[in-house]
């Protein structure tokens, strides 16, 4: 049997990819969080993106910095990856995955938002890195979140995001 | 180090087939879905089925026409794709993944459907495609998506299966 | 193109890890259920824990004595992995995977549980078995599993579980 190297190494880095999504879960949710260990996800000017909030973080120490944010604001945030798909193009590549999040309270857990990412990843050696990663929201997701019970649990993290928009 | 050619392409196999899934959710979820993408990922004879309506949707043509329908009549419906796994075999694969799909509301997210997908898969070049699709429905996951609000959001994307209906 | 074993290889396990957990969902969850099955993919002394109940279960007898109390227990139980990684060292390795648990009831889908698992996998040929797979759940987590509607679902195999306690 003959591998052939271009499928191969296609499916590798797609492979390798899916397992930067994996860490960034665990450096982002419950108490395995580690805010700095999350920016390194990304390239050193790496940028995290809300397009729909004009959110724009830029670079390692404005990423830890709105890690803790979040997780300050919001614990219990938990984010679920899935369907993820992406083309690889050397040590360039560009990718998605649907995003749902859950948010665990003591009284039960809320589903409050489905959106997903649109990701632009580079190689860094043996592993991936974030370059720009894209929250993309649709406008019923956008109601969710800020409306109820749910609205009142985010509060405080959408103003602290206000922080960070670029105009 | 030396590598085992038969364990690596089921592992590249595996990963492109994944990747296939999330094509998949792309083409059929949110603003990103485009019904002749989605029937493009099915072989020209493939077949999208669901057992328990008795429904079967085969061949490019009817698949567009079938995934405008259903975005017509349950617009912000999401399927969460998961714990996939898959035998290959050659040019050919046999694989499940679990289905949890989530209905965005402006009033809130719903759960509305629990089961999940017996696949079978055809190579075609660099990329593999769907040849049947069969979508498993436990009895209390139709109960769920005909009663209450949930049965009210789905009753005319139930009707409209019912022109795909082959007894 | 010259492939890197080292990458290549690396990247071949974690997907064949990931197949893994998708075989371990369908061997718990569904009508699809195989007790026997599920501790088939554990290694001959291989673990399942829930630390936070002191639960222990071990060895493919007693595995399979669980999995069939399970299903007695909490029909319909569902459980959804996401956001997995891995680190792969020879025929051993260590992952992580989030942990997303659905509760299907005829009246509706209860999100009953969120947590992680902390696995340790071993080489088994052309497939990897778990050697011990732990339960890891947040604080709140057991609060909503132990009250209300869901804490009724519950109570029959938060008890069955006394059983497996070791202090």
């Amino acid at each position: 049997m003959s591998l052939d190297a271009q499928y191969i190494q296609a499916a590798a880095d797609r492979t390798m990819i899916a397992d930067l999504l994996g860490r960034y879960a665990f450096a982002i949710d419950y108490e395995t969080a580690d805010p700095a260990a999350w920016a390194a996800l990304f390239t050193p000017d790496g940028c995290f993106e809300i397009p729909v909030m004009k959110v724009v973080v830029e670079g390692r120490a404005e990423l830890t910095e709105f890690a803790a944010g979040l997780q300050r604001t919001i614990p219990g945030l938990h984010h679920v990856m899935s369907n993820f798909y992406v083309d690889v193009d050397g040590d360039r590549a560009r990718g998605r995955c649907e995003l749902n999040e859950f948010l665990l309270r003591p009284e039960g857990i809320h589903s409050n938002l489905m959106g997903w990412y649109d990701d632009e990843y580079r190689r860094d050696g043996p592993r991936w890195l974030f370059h720009v990663r894209r929250v993309m929201v649709p406008r019923d997701a956008s109601r969710v979140v800020t409306g109820g019970v749910i609205g009142e649990y985010f509060a405080e993290y959408l103003a602290f995001c206000k922080r960070y928009r670029r105009d």
